[in-house]
């Protein structure tokens, strides 16, 4: 990994505490400027995204296994939707895989906590985005007690096991938690207030989980401490431009780093041209 | 519908058989002008079809049952991976259910054909999108004779029910045969052959089907004939971008006919902006 990717730059240190008090939401690392730099190279990107993204899916259907998920957290306005429709806005949604997991159904709730991230990782070839994921299986029942210590405690282990047997199957995970400030947050909720067209997106329960601010950040310092590997990417969210460019960034430098190949068919083109020329 | 509607333009008129003969692929009905004026006017449609996405979206959280399923047929390079791509960029893909159908897996052939296309429908408030349908099931079979006729011609009836509860379940069903003609297919072919980059797209079983082009042909005149309720839309697919903005049109014209509103939530702002800013 180059010293100066960004990779390098928001990644958590593993076997280390987490503190996300020492981030600041609102800084910009790596950015190649303001706003209007970054959106323009957030630009520039979207071709290289889309013309590796191909490749991989082209190496999928020659057999190559290998695939990516990119997993966003976050806490509410964040932004998770908002970067999975910047993300996608470079790719070809038809090689991806968006899933946003809500809280679980009562058939969910019948089956160990990864029983449906299963069923929508990517297949081999594809770009996989989850809005949420397992990682709220250690978030919301630590914060509202719906479990014991104990149970969100052997999760942290069975998140790191199947996280290890994804990355042996080829899946390259991203894992990006959008980092908000308490501030921000509070802006974007009374903008949704104000807004009538934004209103519907506005649920007192909000409230109710802000006032849980401090334990969400304690569930949060843990679950990224816990589950290391692969290593999580903190991304400061209170700028968008910057949360939508370093996100891309970061899949854009997994995807590089993977280099995928165009199968070469072994066919010879001549041939069927000529056959494609002369059919009646 | 008003007259001048794209739907009145494209769509096959139920109870008539179909000569797609008669149908021009390179033909542009309802264009707003030449590929320049067409590309403009698919960019000006972009903002409204984002705007009636999100308020079907925001009315499914409601309890609004509605949904879009927009149903993509046609032949090899006609073109429904790209229209797929386009018709996205327009959208948020967090409320599209994006299929891409393959030729059915060995679990998917031990059940009923409508099995598979049953777990990849559009949840309320989300726009499906088919790339390939339960249509494969009177297409490929019938033509490579793998069922009887009588299979074949039973099928017709099962997705005619089929697609009758779907609509009473709040399912606006937009079925699109992109028309191809057999030059141009040739010409997308060659292309293929001619770019390394595209080469893995090729296979010589291509050039198989395109053997059987005036049986699948036949093939789909029968279909679109026998499941005409809702309509088809023959859409001439041999010029990109006028494919691309009338299927992009057709989704709009729906989306607007069905007037998805944003649910106005019980709450008094005031009150919620208040407790947000008195907060500690």
């Amino acid at each position: 990994m180059a010293k100066r990717d960004l990779r390098h730059l928001l990644r958590l240190p593993p076997g280390e505490p987490v503190d996300l008090a020492a981030h600041d939401p609102a800084a910009t690392p790596g950015a190649p400027g303001g706003k209007h730099a970054s959106l323009a190279d957030a630009e520039r990107m979207g071709k290289e995204l889309a013309e590796l993204q191909e490749r991989l899916w082209a190496a999928g259907t020659a057999g190559d296994r290998r695939r990516v998920l990119l997993v966003l957290q976050g806490m509410d306005t964040s932004g998770k939707g908002g970067t999975v429709k910047h993300v996608i806005g470079h790719l070809n949604p038809s090689g991806c895989r968006i899933h946003a997991f809500k809280a679980p159904t009562a058939e969910e709730l019948r089956h160990d906590f990864l029983w449906r991230v299963r069923k929508e990782l990517p297949r081999p070839g594809e770009i996989g985005i989850f809005d949420r994921s397992h990682y709220e299986d250690v978030l919301v029942p630590r914060v509202r007690h719906l479990v014991p210590p104990a149970v969100t405690g052997s999760r942290y282990g069975q998140i790191n096991d199947f996280e290890r047997t994804l990355a042996e199957d080829g899946v390259t995970l991203i894992k990006c938690f959008l980092h908000l400030s308490y501030e921000e947050q509070r802006r974007r909720l009374l903008r949704r207030l104000d807004r009538p067209d934004k209103r519907w997106k506005f649920a007192p329960s909000d409230i109710g989980e802000r006032a849980l601010w401090p334990a969400y950040q304690e569930a949060y310092e843990l679950a990224l401490a816990h589950c290391a590997t692969p290593p999580w990417y903190v991304i400061p969210a209170d700028r968008k431009w910057y949360r939508n460019w370093a996100v891309g960034r970061l899949l854009l430098e997994h995807l590089r780093e993977l280099d995928p190949k165009y199968p070469q068919p072994r066919l010879d083109p001549a041939e069927w041209r000529k056959r494609l020329l002369t059919e009646t």
